[in-house]
């Protein structure tokens, strides 16, 4: 028996007892409502969830910490000392969220080092598994605040940040016994991360659509977003002759249908939503005066998600130009994608198709914490087929299986890592 | 100098009194906002306002009553009884209103009977003006009350009714020394009218766009509306391929240009319109999973209104099919087309070209009370292009030489009329 499969059969249950978990951790106390999930960074939940996980990475064979900001660090000593291998995802949640987006990424990273642990093995180098404080920003008005202090991308301000109560980030540090002074020290120095490795549900339908239980990510989306203002005449649904009006709402369905067509004739990556779309004055019978939406457009190269914007906004220039209706365009957001490491991918691939599964490469529309992690070290993702592509939701969910079948390539992915 | 030619003669100027006086009423103690107009049934605007027109009509050689239901009626005694030939229109208002829809019918009333008098000339006939209490419904769960009593058409359930405060109909009535169980008391007897005249603001663009003052009204329009729900998943717009979406407002919007191309390719009346849109979740990072919205479909023939709405209903179907999103539909409201008298028309049309403009038919697309009275007698409606096709609103306008044709038009089809 190889060395790999002796970590690997003891690995075995390692994903349902993640799986479970996962679910443990949706309720209180590791919840801050009884019925729903809601873990938000730097709360009682947020305790609460970081003390019992310690006690896992603990018995998993971990040393634990907690850094400055408030991240939970196991550490796997290596047969020698240098940079780290880090595994990482987050624990808190938005509101009634589902319970494995995020902490699935954390229970899969304890699994691997209770295997090699139970196996007895160290890796040539040291394993560490963090649990980050905060990634949906569902506190702060900023996300990934904790996984940008990791990686010395902290921006100007982010420290002044305040949440709905008008609790500061630094009153609720001092309440967990931090201080924002020295926030920015949980920055790993430059070269002591020789990869960050991120499992996470898919958030998507793709691997379900195709049987797939794993997917390795080339890349995160960049995204732009857009606010649209279409602005006609409103006018009297019954007096209104129709060669004589301005509708911005038939200008607005045109703009929509022009964004999902633009989408489905790029490459598959390529998607661009139209999420939000507000009629005025809506009435039943008053021909709507104004429409405003927001456009929101990913892909996993940044000259695709640009040309898909130009097009898009080309298309609806043009058919508010011939519907006589006004046109805002404003770009609220845009941020680069962040691709993932060849190398890393093409290990990944292989530890994939070891479980017996056809790799499947396939973008992150969703962001990660690998996608600033990334200005660190170089990044690899392991997608995890979920039920119906539903996250950030209740009903949130994965198979058993595929959760094993994930542990099995981690743990493949890591044996003899050299990089 | 023909009798015609006293009347317009003395007529002169009553378009310009006519606009002043709704602009007279359209500030306090006529309203009952300080800035705002908004004159509801059985509110102390409409009594300030109902006591100001009874001595306008006394003024201009009228005799006045209120009947049972509140309206204002101003009778002026022709050469002999029988069957009077009655003109009118309504002195509510909506919130936020304009001065001119209701009121300058009632106005142009008036000034036909003050030039009459003032000529010292009297129909073989009987004319009566009257101002209805209750036309839009901005005080009751109900329009059009007060010509339904009149026309005797009120419907089961009318005199229960309650404003938004909890007031009674009945209470309401009491306070204005009315009885609800003399509310339908009011009605004409049949064969009492000779004809339902009505003068009104286009509320729509169609006048202006063709530089006519005046339109005769060849029928008020039909009205079908359906509420419809479209049904997808909502997912994140991040990671729903666009292959795999089941996008709500995608369908939405293709339906929304259904119901726009349905009436554009119909009968030059034929109007629908979706006013109203709901998105849900309505989030920039979520595939809508839910759309509600609402067409009006309104045409001068029954038979093309219900032909667009079958049309429209189809495409609907087809589109939710393909896109494999759940469809609902349901009727909330079905209104017939009343359609105006023939021989009216014609006199109407002939009144018109001898002022000058040649004559211009439309459909009304907007609700009257010309569409109850016509259970009651033939009707005629005359209408007058408003600035912008603008009503319902602080802007809307009328320009003083329309008005004074309009009142021309009046006392020429009132000349000689025998129907």
């Amino acid at each position: 028996m190889t060395e790999a499969g002796r970590h690997i059969q003891q690995a075995e249950g390692g994903g349902a007892r993640a799986v479970a978990r996962c679910r443990t951790l949706a309720r209180p106390p590791y919840s801050a409502e009884p019925d729903r999930l809601l873990r938000a960074y730097l709360t009682p939940a947020h305790a609460a969830t970081r003390a019992r996980l310690a006690e896992w990475m603990a018995e998993a064979g971990m040393a634990t910490r907690i850094d400055p900001a408030g991240n939970l660090i196991g550490r796997y000593a290596g047969l020698a000392d240098g940079p780290v291998l880090l595994i990482g995802s987050h624990i808190d949640s938005v509101g009634d969220a589902g319970a494995f987006d995020g902490p699935l990424g954390v229970m899969l990273g304890i699994e691997c080092i209770r295997a090699l642990h139970d196996a007895g093995t160290r890796l040539p180098f040291p394993v560490e598994v963090i649990a980050f404080g905060d990634e949906e920003g569902s506190r702060f008005p900023a996300s990934m605040l904790t996984s940008r202090a990791v990686a010395g991308a902290l921006r100007p301000g982010d420290l002044d940040l305040a949440d709905g109560k008008g609790t500061s980030l630094a009153a609720a540090l001092a309440g967990f016994g931090l201080d924002a002074a020295t926030f920015a020290q949980a920055a790993y120095p430059p070269g002591s991360v020789r990869a960050y490795f991120e499992a996470h549900i898919e958030q998507g339908p793709v691997l379900e659509a195709e049987g797939l239980a794993l997917g390795v990510v080339t890349a995160i989306a960049g995204q732009r977003r857009l606010a649209v203002t279409l602005t006609g005449t409103p006018g009297h649904a019954g007096t209104s002759a129709m060669h004589l009006r301005r509708d911005a709402l038939a200008a607005a369905a045109e703009a929509v249908l022009a964004v999902e067509r633009t989408a489905q004739g790029g490459p598959p990556d390529l998607v661009a939503t139209v999420g939000r779309l507000a009629v005025l004055p809506s009435a039943t019978n008053v021909v709507p005066g104004r429409c405003d939406l927001t456009i929101d457009i990913r892909a996993g190269r940044d000259a695709d998600r640009d040309e898909a914007t130009a097009r898009i906004v080309d298309a609806i220039r043009a058919l508010a130009e011939r519907r006589r209706v006004a046109l805002a365009v404003e770009e609220t957001q845009v941020l680069p994608a962040s691709p993932c490491d060849p190398a890393l991918m093409d290990r990944l691939d292989k530890a994939v198709a070891a479980t017996g599964q056809s790799p499947r490469r396939l973008v992150s529309g969703a962001g990660h914490d690998a996608m600033v992690m990334a200005a660190l070290a170089p990044t690899a993702m392991l997608f995890i087929r979920c039920a119906g592509g539903i996250s950030h939701n209740p009903a949130e969910d994965v198979a058993v299986d595929d959760v094993e079948r994930a542990l099995r390539a981690m743990l493949l992915f890591l044996e003899g890592f050299e990089a």
